[in-house]
């Protein structure tokens, strides 16, 4: 399953500031303090100490990510003239990293995966203060995976609750709403999609692209961008230039991931690598691999993925085989393409130049990272 | 955990109709259509016909339920003053029925629970549904797991979904969403309080009353009723009366469906009888027990409570304390205070005299049911 998780990706605008170009480097420590401020008003209204685990896991889990999704909130604001007091568009952007959070815990449920970012995942880490607190051992893995849904929950209700306190008028309030209910829903609808086609080696590419714009494209960059830009009141002609430079921006950071998670460098990636080979991921890689192996690594490949007690020798047996169909340099061209569509959509993009310029930056993190 | 089904709450209306008392009984059928209606929509959007399960599953659990948060929903909106066209009110209504609907799916997956409403529960349906479908029989409890956290998920953001589109103002609006927000995060408060104290034997008769306070009498009852009144433009002193009627009533109703979950008939309540007790739940019920049983009767219940495979005699053995120490009897007389409580509140509330017969029928209901 896995939703993307923004872990890797550099804050923006170190690489290229200039004098014109909004400084989206501002973001995360606003976002942060946001975030510190909402959870400290949260825990002064609750009916009791007994809730305090799930504060300290979900605050622990915030204080991680580079905000990616709010970054691009804020890009999208400046990219329909947005200008002046980013306050209500930092609270919306706040509440996209909630929103993000509450998906990477239930996800980490799902996935049953012991570490997120390197620290313990909700579930085992609440599982550990179930049995710190006297809780039976016997019954504490059950306790962790069912207070994790919870805080999954809490936190999906918190990220809306955040949302209707963020100053919106009436007017931004009535735009912005059906737009945060598309973009949830295309989420699950994407992660149910993933579900349904992981276990099983498939050459559907076209299915796994469709995945990949779900779960990536749309949720992770277009979203994000037509809200902050909703926000500034965009015309229809801004909405469909954010959605042209998105929506193949997306699916280059997805395809990237994909990449990195096979033949990344996990010391870069801070994730252990072949997770995706292990868990039996239906990505474009994976499906470009079958549709071009020959009958002999199509066995191997089918042997392989989906092996959780995958060795080092058959990751690189694997490696092989997506090498020598091609399928890796497939993707790498894909990734390409996307880049240059992405980049092509903003050169015709009505918005101004330093926005577009901070897009521009963006396009290039996500597309060419090593992490 | 348990959220509190009503599945065994007669439709209303059919004890006591009058001539002026609003008619709660065509609540069912409106929102039922709304639902349908709503599912509809939205299966006309889906990326694709793999999503199908998703709304198999969901369509079945909202068939049954008796609506008694609508019903209340509605009772509340009477109550304040609320006349005419019922379409909103009715919209917001069926909203509470979806989050519900996501309350429960997410508690069957919490308690591992096979059978909801004598069906197979969410998770349990796309298990199913996954092998049916070709999936690895191996993977099918997982998978079903991981899908009906998704299902739930999505039905959370339904919920939302749907009350956005009610036709609420910018005014009911602006009232209705924090309500809203209060109303799920104490849901979830409740429910964790919940996990947290089932498992271990408790005294502690403050912690369980805490406990049905979120989870029933706030949540069920209170934020119902209240909601209902906010759309009508109710005044202080009216939501006042609504929170007076609603929490002792709550209270009274979730001590109800202790002693019938320990004493009940399965044949009337359809639900087996003693999974209380097999769960170790924290209830009302058996911190009463604990705090007056005797030393041998405590340790008869540190053995028998929470054990999953109780027997017949261990249920009889169990049943036999909590009458010898007075327990059941006790809890009782607590239900018969709060009834009495909540219909004094009845007695003063500034509630047109039909509304006010109309929720003195669902305390009547509520609290004197056998099933």
């Amino acid at each position: 399953m896995t939703v993307l998780d923004d872990k890797g990706v550099s804050p923006l605008m170190t690489h290229a500031p200039t004098a014109d170009t909004p400084d989206l480097s501002a973001v995360r420590p606003d976002v942060d303090a946001l975030l510190t401020a909402f959870l400290d008003r949260k825990a002064h209204l609750t009916p009791g100490p007994e809730l305090a685990p799930l504060f300290t896991v979900l605050s622990r889990l915030l204080v991680s990510g580079k905000r990616l999704r709010p970054q691009l909130c804020v890009a999208g604001w400046h990219a329909a003239g947005g200008h002046g007091d980013q306050s209500t568009v930092l609270h919306v952007a706040a509440a996209l990293e909630l929103f993000q959070a509450f998906a990477l815990i239930h996800d980490d449920v799902m996935d049953g995966s012991d570490l997120r970012r390197g620290e313990p995942t909700a579930h085992r880490a609440l599982a550990a203060a179930y049995t710190a607190g006297g809780g039976r051992r016997g019954r504490a893995e059950a306790h962790g995976q069912s207070a994790a849904i919870l805080l999954g929950d809490l936190t999906l209700v918190w990220s809306d609750d955040l949302l209707h306190s963020a100053g919106l008028d009436d007017g931004a309030l009535r735009r912005v709403l059906p737009l945060v209910d598309t973009m949830r829903s295309e989420l699950v609808y994407g992660q149910y999609l993933d579900l349904r086609s992981s276990d099983r080696l498939s050459d559907d590419v076209e299915a796994a692209l469709r995945v990949v714009r779900y779960k990536t494209a749309k949720y992770t960059v277009e979203w994000p961008l037509r809200l902050g830009a909703v926000l500034a009141g965009a015309a229809p002609d801004v909405l469909d230039a954010c959605s042209a430079f998105a929506v193949p921006l997306g699916e280059a950071f997805q395809l990237r991931d994909d990449l990195l998670g096979v033949f990344g460098d996990p010391a870069e990636t801070g994730k252990p690598v072949g997770d995706d080979i292990r868990e039996g991921k239906a990505t474009v890689l994976m499906a470009l691999a079958v549709r071009a192996a020959s009958a002999a690594d199509q066995q191997l490949l089918g042997t392989l993925v989906g092996s959780p007690d995958l060795t080092g020798g058959d990751l690189h047996r694997v490696r092989a085989v997506l090498e020598r169909t091609g399928a890796r340099q497939h993707v790498e061209e894909m990734i390409s393409a996307r880049r240059g569509t992405a980049l092509a959509a903003l050169d015709q993009a009505p918005f101004p130049a330093a926005a577009a310029a901070a897009l521009r930056a963006i396009a290039q993190i996500a597309t060419v990272r090593q992490a």
